[in-house]
């Protein structure tokens, strides 16, 4: 058919409301293929390969995610412990060799039987959460790193000091009791989320990470704080962005005072990436490198699997914006990505079906 | 390889950005465990246990649910019969023996094409709700309570009457259309969602439960009201809770009150237990028991198997939390805990994932 | 059972608070169906038939759909070709025989690498969505409509003109790079969603849709503004409806004046169904339909299959109200029905599988 018979073909169907088998027949003739049968759904189709306008090899894989367990504002999937298991399996299948249990314990809800926590009024978990995930990373060849405990304090005061003198307790315990036992338990997540505005509390962090690497004979330790930009917004609000974000130049001069703060006892720092529009990431990675080089701390960034553009808080981000984060992290020479969080937001077990296709489109473009 | 190596070692290998065969080969060597093949994913291995720590003995179990049509905020799930029949069996199989209708109608929209609510304007509903799931609670075995009807005009204008008014006729049609025809046909649920500020409505509530009793020589009522908790907040905000939350005596002068308005009429309660801390269960659920005992209504909990704590409303609950719930419950002597609600938060059919999983946990828990 | 033992039984039995052999053996008693073996659940039973107490010769069919590409406020999906190929397979069983790009970009997210867009600034996608839905539509035979570029200007200073002056570009470079290759380019969405407060730039609107048909030979155009309803609140907020509410005579006014402004440019107007309560859609659709007719419009309605009363924005809808409003426009005699959005709210595949149950209730409904 040619273009000027098409177009009126196409003028004219256009007013064709329902679909049928005259439309379908007409069109036909235009082409050579043979038509589907519609009838018919088979199951999909894995021979179809999606082509690629990019190359994976600029930008920087993941291999590292954190276990979100106790969480602040993710549902619960209610997994056991086969379901951990496989997605150990994925997460090693995707590249990931270190797993971060994101906090130990939050207010009165806590991952493990401890005997400090219950003894302040803490509930007891139903299984030894802290226990299984050891296991498995032992089982899986993972490093694990153990996030301290939060008692909701700093959120409803400010004062990151009880956080100090509970967590003693609780690395103490954690260590003799687990630590010492398994092979995979590689180091410490000091799991308070400070932004610019704790300043105040560097000595906070300089005696958390002093205490971690005291009584582990000086494992690792690392932070994963927010940028203070626009869509630093509450979770439990319905608003995506503010209006009173930080400029870079800020961003600078706070962090390059809170890293000569904590230097020599924080051996990293994976700055969330998600409050910060596509079009800042260079300018603020670039920053955070050159303040990590500064101060001997190692530059990671933690690649934020959920998106914070939908209304709905939060669901798994769109693969186009991860890759971008993820090439801004190599151009700026970033030494590691992690990312909150795999079992919700890429695992092909989620409840949220966008995680699983997430994994897929990830393996696919790292050729995996 | 001792402790000492194995300290050396991790802390070298905190610099190892991206997994690879040296890392893994490396660690392999400090223990035994045959290296899982990483490079397939079989099925979940359903051989794995899960340890608890805790005992079910001192949980009360669900033996009721909602069913939640027509819904005030949950999304509706789409199901034709063919899914409603096999969550009754899994329904049945986790011990439920009860299933409420929560109100046979909303505004415009309705469960059955009552000739009376079509005749005031409401919607024809595209198949008999009713007529199906009394059939199907005819077919497994369960009571079925009839929920009323909610006009809608109780959350415009604060006043009950229209509720009564309407609810006069509902009942008569459904009693003699539905009620004498089905033997599962066991009792009413006076859906009204009342509350400390609807002591008002005290004689509605006489009204409605006289009414239903009447028609259908007395069988049971019961309501399932909230306590102006913490966490009462709208469905439709953002925020999580609220600051002026009730103290348990001015709830326990409340529902004395609304207790003594009721007896006779209303033969049991069933608070919805999501609006108070955990902390707080003890001190409201021992309240509400010795208020149930005084005026003679059986003392149920209506264990919301949602969360109330996540930023997106809702999703289904963590397990951990409804265990809390349930066992403080059975510690309060509860006669019978029912859910908000089975379908969407606890069945293996349901849309959220995370619900199928709390069902697994739940039978898991209770040895089902 | 007689009916006097029967209600003393229930009465009794209302007391029982667990599931048991006993009361389940008396319930049996009273009837002659075979108990189920709650022991053994098996696969759901695909010989249930729904009975219906309407007709589906009184909707009108959906036909079209969009393809949410790139999104406002809907969170991705992730798929790739396969699952797009299976997807427009499920369209075409439903009887859809259109798909519309809804905007071929927005701000800096392009569908594909569009060399004047990526001079703006805009990221590099990660493949050509643009070439792969043209290949999937001409495959099976679908129209294909090409929604412009949203620059995001309009939505942060209500100026318009920057669109036209961009979309002068894209749609040059799209017509001859794809729309002269692609038997299925059928058309052109404009896809500025305009309301009744954007009277002001009819203009714009008029050179928007002439320069498409200037350069694709008079291909058709069309538009999907919303009514301003009592549901037109913002996606990122929390509150589902507002009180200042266009009448219909406010909306005939402003829209009588817009489509006078844009006939002969716009073929079409495809207005979004769901800002609107149920028991407005005959007198809104109604003045819709006479303005359509009185301009040389065609009347179309966006039935929108995703749920505006709900606190998630967005989950799919419930397949009852989606009845109404596609009956709406068979009362008001609308030439089309089209949808935001098929992938994500009535596909089999959607990551909401209250979607796969819509997908089905549907195609029973219309005996598909």
């Amino acid at each position: 058919m040619d273009k000027q018979n098409r177009r009126k073909f196409l003028k004219q169907s256009f007013h064709a409301g329902v679909a049928g088998v005259g439309g379908a027949t007409l069109l036909h003739r235009c082409g050579t293929e043979k038509q589907p049968d519609s009838e018919e759904i088979p199951k999909i189709n894995v021979g179809i390969r999606d082509t690629f306008l990019v190359s994976s090899k600029d930008a920087l894989p993941i291999t590292a995610t954190f276990l979100d367990e106790i969480s602040h504002d993710i549902p619960h999937q209610n997994w056991g412990e086969a379901e951990w298991d496989l997605d150990f399996r994925y997460m090693k299948k995707m590249g990931i060799n270190t797993v971060i249990l994101i906090r130990s314990g939050y207010r009165k809800f806590i991952t493990y039987p401890s005997e400090y926590l219950l003894s302040q009024g803490c509930y007891k978990p139903t299984i030894d959460l802290l226990d299984m995930f050891l296991r498995l990373a032992d089982k899986y060849n993972m490093f694990f790193y153990f996030g301290l405990y939060d008692s909701g304090t700093y959120w409803d005061t400010g004062d990151l000091y009880k956080e100090v003198a509970q967590n003693k307790y609780v690395v103490d315990e954690v260590w003799s009791k687990y630590g010492v036992k398994h092979k995979s338990f590689a180091g410490w997540y000091i799991s308070g989320e400070i932004s610019r505005k704790t300043k105040g509390s560097i000595r906070a962090f300089r005696d958390l990470g002093g205490m971690c690497k005291s009584i582990s004979d000086g494992l690792p330790t690392f932070i994963s704080p927010w940028i203070d930009g626009k869509k630093a917004v509450m979770a439990a609000s319905a608003g995506l962005s503010k209006s009173d974000a930080i400029s870079v130049r800020q961003h600078e001069e706070d962090w390059s005072e809170i890293f000569d703060g904590v230097r020599g006892v924080i051996d990293a720092c994976a700055f969330q990436d998600g409050h910060i529009d596509y079009n800042e990431l260079d300018a603020f990675f670039t920053v955070n490198k050159q303040l990590a080089d500064r101060y001997g701390i190692s530059c990671w960034t933690n690649a934020e699997t959920f998106d914070r553009d939908m209304p709905i808080k939060f669901m798994p981000i769109k693969f186009d914006k991860l890759r971008l984060k993820l090439e801004a992290a190599k151009r700026a020479n970033y030494e590691k990505a992690i990312t909150f969080e795999f079992s919700h937001f890429m695992s092909p077990q989620s409840a949220y079906r966008q995680a699983a296709h997430l994994y897929d489109r990830y393996m696919q473009f790292f050729n995996r």
